[in-house]
């Protein structure tokens, strides 16, 4: 337990380096807009009505055309001056002198973690913007956070090595109190990397999700780290690790929430997402509390389960899943996929029978020219909340979005802080 | 001294890791081609005479429309490639099981200068990247090396802090044998990563001689580290961590010259020339030995200072500086600038009196209108190389000038290993 009375000078120097950091991004987000925009790194804001009035003169211009043309990619702007913060931080952190006649008391062990996190980042931020810049294909895109982890594998590897998990008390008579996973482990690792990069990007296309997700998690992962700095008896140096790490991320996210809300200004780009993935990904790893990030990250494997029909192709998949504008009314609706009965399997099947009575899927039957037809919802968590509450304006969609993300986020924590003794010495 | 018998195992897994990175790139650069050239990261190969033929069926189309698209910036696949090299040599260069039960004996600081120096690099080749694609200003420029090399400074400061410099025997009576140069060797050091990503990036513009001069260059590096590590007395590890990283990034070299050589299928892009550098400042500077390869950039400097006064605009500048291309017999000719003679100053009048008698500077005067004109070349080695030779065909323009790198080279390895003695001790 720290003394709480004392606040650290490190910790005083990150959150200094992180305010600036944040004054700086609110100024070159929008400085850079046209920078991006003649890189050709744009995108059309699809949720969009469109200019109606510009359509009347130039009708050959088609509908899409006149809706918003913003930026792309804007996170990667986040993402490199968060790297500049963690890195001017190093001498804060690992303050030099203090150990410059005792060698052996320097945390070395830290210090590498501390770089590895950054050599994992910053290859996730590079492959990610290339991704954004290049388009690349699913089968690249699925090697990017592979790659990127790599550097933290190996440091892992090279620093731990020990791949011991301890075991959860009811199965501590079957199991032993700790079980060594060996190369599990690192595949263990190497696919929280996969998923909190994934994840976060398959719960996109709505002003302001992106960014504001993140940003729970994020706010989550840095009260629980204070917590367990002020409550908790152990892990101290773990947690500082951690916290060292979020705030910065904190800072850097919330000039780019507040260009990509609804309405938009800035896109944040797969890049944002990848990065902020790979963050989540080495923090929780390094800081030794992956189980409680996974808890955090709830409402995105929600999403993940829920999309799975369509992602693994049991039932058909359109390129796009963004909820539909309707442009009388402005309001966001569910998208939805139509296509033949006959074409439907029978593991489809099971799906829709399932789904469909909880209330789940919004399916309806359609003959058309004799033939049969069944339409359903898109299957992501963004249609899934308009089935609840109706069209819906895409600023309050982002909000109840957002609102559900905050709403695990205290049950996680309730359950880490409270429930979790249960199960785990403390 | 190194046990000339023995060849250890890391090096045996680093020189196998980099040949099937070099298979891989031969492979995958013309594969990724067309996704470049979609992603708008084309060039115009402006050294070619251009396609006549198309250019008869189709006269709208300007002459600069019908030279060569490449795709731009294809070294960032070389640099991609090389990271995931040497983040998978790391088990093999640390290997961790030999320290297990000696956890004292671990070289925490090799790793740390080796993950600090990764760092640099991939943040240097994220922010190449950046800037190829969006085309950065170049007051942004100048801050790309200076932000990257800050992992670099950051690690120095932590893990070795001590910023003598060991004096030449000549000036011992004057300054003592060794000299702290505190914060003034930090500048040093962000210098050479400056100066190092700069010197390549300017002198480019011929095929296969930005790839080129880097190949010679860091061949240079790896036969000075294997002459240290078989005769000489001192410094081995520092010379093994030279060896390790420079020699993927031959590798990973070769591919990408083969496709930049004349006639071009890819450019290398800025990306390259600043990953390049920034890799020869780290392996450098971790490496201790900056000064020597200050020694191997010697044609870079020499081009730096010729340029100078066209950089610093004392003479007039135009946006290219390259040779122009002869359309009659596709020779390459020095490019001129032509100026009104009042426009120069007095300092561009002192430059052209003492470089022209010396043959370093053509110069013409011409009457036009009543104007006096004065029009003299483009001040780089390249042109410099054009005004020597007589017009020359492209490949042997690159050749030319890459022999004049190989033959500085190979003065710089006589003055470093045959005179530098007489100036310290070895």
């Amino acid at each position: 337990m720290m003394d709480t009375g004392s606040i650290p000078t490190p910790f005083v120097a990150n959150v200094i380096l992180s305010s600036i950091s944040s004054l700086i991004l609110f100024y070159i987000i929008p400085e850079f807009k046209d920078m991006f925009i003649n890189a050709g790194l744009f995108g059309i804001d699809m949720n969009k009505v469109g200019n109606r009035h510009s359509n009347r003169e130039n009708k050959s211009i088609s509908q899409d055309l006149v809706k918003p043309k913003l930026p792309e990619a804007q996170g990667v702007l986040s993402g490199a001056v968060y790297l500049i913060v963690v890195f001017v931080f190093i001498p804060f952190r690992f303050p030099f002198l203090d150990h410059l006649n005792s060698e052996h008391n320097f945390p070395h062990h830290e210090f590498v973690d501390y770089l590895a996190a950054l050599l994992s980042m910053c290859c996730m931020l590079f492959l990610g913007f290339a991704d954004d810049v290049l388009n690349l294909k699913w089968r690249h895109k699925l090697w990017l956070p592979t790659m990127a982890s790599l550097p933290l594998l190996m440091v892992y590897y090279i620093n731990f090595g020990h791949t011991l998990i301890i075991v959860p008390k009811p199965f501590r008579e079957l199991l032993g109190t700790s079980v060594d996973l060996g190369i599990l482990y690192y595949l263990y690792m190497g696919m929280m990397a996969v998923f909190c990069t994934n994840a976060i990007n398959i719960l996109a296309g709505v002003n302001g999700l992106e960014a504001g997700q993140t940003l729970v998690i994020a706010c989550s992962v840095m009260f629980f780290n204070v917590y367990q700095l002020m409550y908790g008896n152990t892990q101290t140096e773990a947690h500082l690790f951690s916290l060292y790490l979020i705030i910065p991320y904190i800072a850097v996210t919330v000039p780019l929430l507040y260009y990509n809300w609804c309405p938009a200004r800035a896109f944040v780009g797969d890049t944002f997402c990848y990065f902020s993935g790979m963050a989540f990904a080495v923090i929780s790893i390094l800081g030794h509390f992956s189980k409680t990030m996974l808890l955090f990250f709830v409402p995105q494997i929600i999403n993940f389960l829920y999309s799975a029909p369509q992602i693994f192709h049991i039932l058909p998949c359109p390129r796009h899943r963004l909820p539909s504008v309707n442009r009388e009314t402005g309001l966001l609706e569910m998208s939805k996929m139509k296509t033949k009965s006959s074409d439907i399997g029978r593991l489809g099947w099971v799906v829709i029978n399932v789904l469909s009575p909880l209330g789940l899927l919004s399916v309806e039957e359609l003959q058309e020219k004799g033939d049969k037809y069944i339409q359903f919802n898109n299957m992501t968590i963004i249609n899934l909340a308009i089935k609840f509450c109706g069209p819906i304006y895409e600023r309050n969609l982002s909000l109840v979005l957002l609102f559900i993300q905050v709403l695990c986020s205290v049950l996680a924590l309730v359950i880490r802080l409270h429930v979790a003794k249960y199960f785990y010495d403390e």
